[in-house]
């Protein structure tokens, strides 16, 4: 399944090595403004080559606007977005034809589909997440104007929580060949109440769907999260006044529906797996053997999975504004 | 919404204080015995009044069959399924009718929709789970024969990870009025590889959102979950032989796809929101109020969410299985 | 698959020798008055037992009300409909266990799922209609409120036109152990313009799945349909004016959007199959043998298709309305 | 909507006028060889531009391929494909950017989101079909491996069915300013038996949704089609021995899954709406007007619809292709 949402509904394609990487959002409401600019500045932010930080392959990664816009605006149409990949260097891949990486898609894709583009992991590359940043910039423009705002940061990395400290542990861990991971917090302000519906289309679920969807992603909490469990009833509720919410442990979300308090989601991002150090490993032809994943590589995915999660995020909240429109007016 | 899979896919329906709780299973696999020993068992482990532990509701939650077996066989006819609820006190629920409880879905039941069902949480209930129980229970069936096992246990409430201690805890608790969390744990094992989808229906993102679907749970981590965010990739991957995996950091998916180690799930339980200690909160008419949620209600909702998370699971893992027959033997 | 619609969704189950039949629907608007009354006369309509020219099964089809609905009102839960069966007799039944009636599922649910409730045709007899009735219906309340009406006819049974006339045709088929079929039209009165989606959702599109899903239904036109073949364009096209469109040959829909005119619908309904003179089958054993199905049938079932048709299109009207909801006051 | 399809789901994309028209298919199976040349006929043969009795805009249609496919086969990964626009002529158009033409969706189109791309039709253009016909393409070739072939034929225009006639027919339709309607009737051969669902995915009803939502097309039908309604059961239903059946006024369906036999479907297809004969129509400023619609048009869209229809088969076959094998094997 390439698809993602109910009513604004993305599919995404595209490889590591292929062509390029797109994505076709169905059902963006009509009559919006919207141009490359509104798209544009999300992509650069996800982009690698930008510090030492990152992997230093170059791609631009331009956005070209295929359908859906007419003058300037949406017109109700599909809107499908590509971005070609320019900086494929599939030679580096070559050895990971018959060698499977630990941590990665590589032997599980073998075993689902019998078949596999193994040049940078193909579908199951970062890359891929280029279609969600570019439709989730468009949700963003959207939820703009309707007073929402989602905003991502690092909480740590690798037990870091200083900035400084944060920037070292990565190019510490780069220097050793080896990865780390962190935590990212996305919160969303001013979300209406109603969003999210009670038991299986709940808002937490469909936003802890979207974060675990992100390749690295192995935990995903909402308000307190795990600390719930060492908590008693009467810490964890948030009381009420007249006045609105006393605290917001609940991390906006009640019974599966926001309840107009922020929202707050917390994820765990895994160290990159590819990594310098060697590692042991199995071929295609089942031998046991050792690997040593060179290339250009993140050596921390954490600052790169920020513009991912905030796009995931959006795309979720979208959905379930357009959602709840069916049933504001009636009957 | 109120279904839930694509292949398997089950339609729940009902409220806690109404007729009854009921579940539609609709893409069950044709040929297969069943009946109602093959679900009661479960329904009785999920059921209230059983100790001192739990909610003293009375209900026997006796399961009936409507449709979709005949002669003990499945036809491939949608399954449908009632409890009947017997032991309905909705008096107990007046003083609600006018008062949001904290922690609940009250107020954001009644923003969204502008009407509440107020006894006993009326669809957001507790009870609505039977139908995931209870369709669980056929797809555990259906596991079964296919060699894969589910099993959840209790690994802490409130600290607490002694099942004496946890007893005590929970008795405390509930002597002083008040409530605990937990955190439950859910292995799979004999999955075989290739279950999940690689970009939008990865396994993990499926089984996050069946974990965060189920009330009360504020967190879900897969595998060595937020304690990657500490980790080097040299130790958070797992190194691969021709004997097979040497570790299962992964939790038994790499990237979306189940790989066949275990699959191991951990979920954070919030205390119940219901407690005897007096909270403030707003009525209806916008006014701040006190509220002391008397009744028959769990101190601890933890273990009776085991059954209900091994449920789901089993409800993705059996969605995954059928999806992925399409694929196994084309062209 | 048992469930249709995508906003207001039913999910339809049961047997014709079961315990009963029922719907459930998911995406009724909140706060709408609904009790049996709304539903229970639409139901009469289509039961059996009320005239010589219908089957003798005696059924009163009493709707029973299992959950969604609080003081009267919808609440937004899923409306779950049971209507149980009183009068099997599945003993008429016992011959068809073996043989294959022409014209019925019997041999295709027979080979696509290895496995057959022949009593009665099972869930594909034409009682499974009970919970499309009883759905639309809903949906028929909903839509008035919204000035939307929809009425079928009898056009034709047999080549007949004539009130008096289909009804000799009718009984002479009866007598003669034959049936026969005609054409029915229904049409929506009051529908606001964007109806339907320009490319897959069409309007029309969802229109002819509605009524092809309707066993025994060979064939469906919108508008001029069939008759277009022979047309030229100047005389086909709906003029325009200032005052709106002066003709009507496109029955409603431009583009696969409704335009705000009639929405014109018509259907072939073929000779029920279930006829007492002696046809050639073949036996599950693979060998060639005689039938003549006794029973209680209808030697025609146009009349009772009428009200079932009226409800499909409601249901794809309000599913349409709802979708509508969601574009029509954004940005 | 702009996706079609449950397993071989494909999304499209695109206007007449824009950058071009594309594709998305998810969920064709891995491991199948897949290039080019596998498409660009079917797109050959829908193309304008080849003889008098088409639009003589100049398209090479050549098709691109922008993901999936890797060393020649299918990944079990989207596959994108794209054609750009090259002969758009959009001041041809300039007149309806205030006019409606009648017959189209542009006053729908423009009452549903309240915004119109009027360069040829936009979104709602008979271009759109090059996804549709593309897509197909795939799962033709998916098809034939399985002994599946689809062959569609024109069976009349304006009520001719002699060839020679017809393109007299359509000649002197042009040359008069005006259009004709036909009918294509299409056949699929060596289906299995098993497809489609008894209820609401019905094969037939499937077909007809596939069929009504090509633009143009006013009826469907199936088998005897509208013939039924005057016929007996003893001569509508097909007898079965131990052979197979003796005729098949089913059209190869039967309970709404196919039965083995050839399935035969026939469409009505309606004068293309533009026009030079001049017509009354409305302005967007609500003002009556008269139109002329001059330009590339086809006189009669029959021939051009053969392949679309074609293809549209071809993606209700794979689909339930597909669907069916979830149940083949299990338990």
């Amino acid at each position: 399944m390439n698809s993602f949402g109910r009513n604004f509904r993305i599919t995404s394609f595209g490889e590591s090595h292929g062509v390029g990487i797109g994505v076709v959002i169905d059902g963006c409401p009509p009559r919006m403004d919207l141009d490359i600019q509104d798209i544009q500045p999300f992509l650069d932010r996800r982009r690698p080559g930008t510090s030492l930080l990152t992997s230093s392959r170059k791609e631009e990664d331009k956005i070209e606007i295929l359908s859906g816009i007419f003058e300037g605006k949406t017109t109700g149409a599909p809107i499908a977005l590509l971005v070609r990949n320019l900086d494929q260097q599939s030679k580096d891949y070559e050895e990971f034809r018959e060698k499977f990486r630990p941590g990665h898609a590589d032997l599980t894709w073998q075993e689902k589909y019998g078949i596999r583009d193994h040049r940078g992991g193909g579908r199951s590359s970062g890359r891929e997440t280029i279609g969600r940043v570019a439709a989730g910039a468009v949700a963003v423009k959207f939820l703009s104007a309707q007073g929402i705002s989602i905003t991502g940061k690092i909480l740590a990395v690798h037990g870091k929580t200083d900035p400084a400290e944060i920037q070292k542990e990565i190019l510490r861990a780069k220097e050793s060949g080896d990865s780390v991971g962190g935590i990212v917090e996305i919160t969303a302000r001013g979300c209406p109440s109603g969003l999210g519906d009670p038991v299986f289309g709940k808002l937490d679920a469909l936003i802890a769907s979207a974060m675990m969807g992100i390749g690295a992603v192995k935990g995903v909490e909402i308000g307190d999260g795990f600390a719930v469990a060492g908590m008693f009833g009467s810490e964890n509720n948030d009381p009420l006044t007249k006045d609105g919410f006393s605290s917001n442990h609940a991390g906006g979300i009640l019974g599966g529906i926001s309840s107009g308090q922020d929202i707050v989601v917390r994820i765990a991002v895994k160290p990159t797996p590819s990594i310098e150090k060697t590692q042991k490993t199995r071929d295609i032809h089942g031998n046991t053997t050792e690997i040593s994943v060179k290339g250009r590589h993140d050596p921390c995915i954490v600052p790169r999975i920020v513009p991912v999660a905030e796009a995931m995020i959006a795309l979720v909240l979208i959905d379930c504004v357009l959602e709840r429109e069916k049933y504001q007016k009636i009957p």
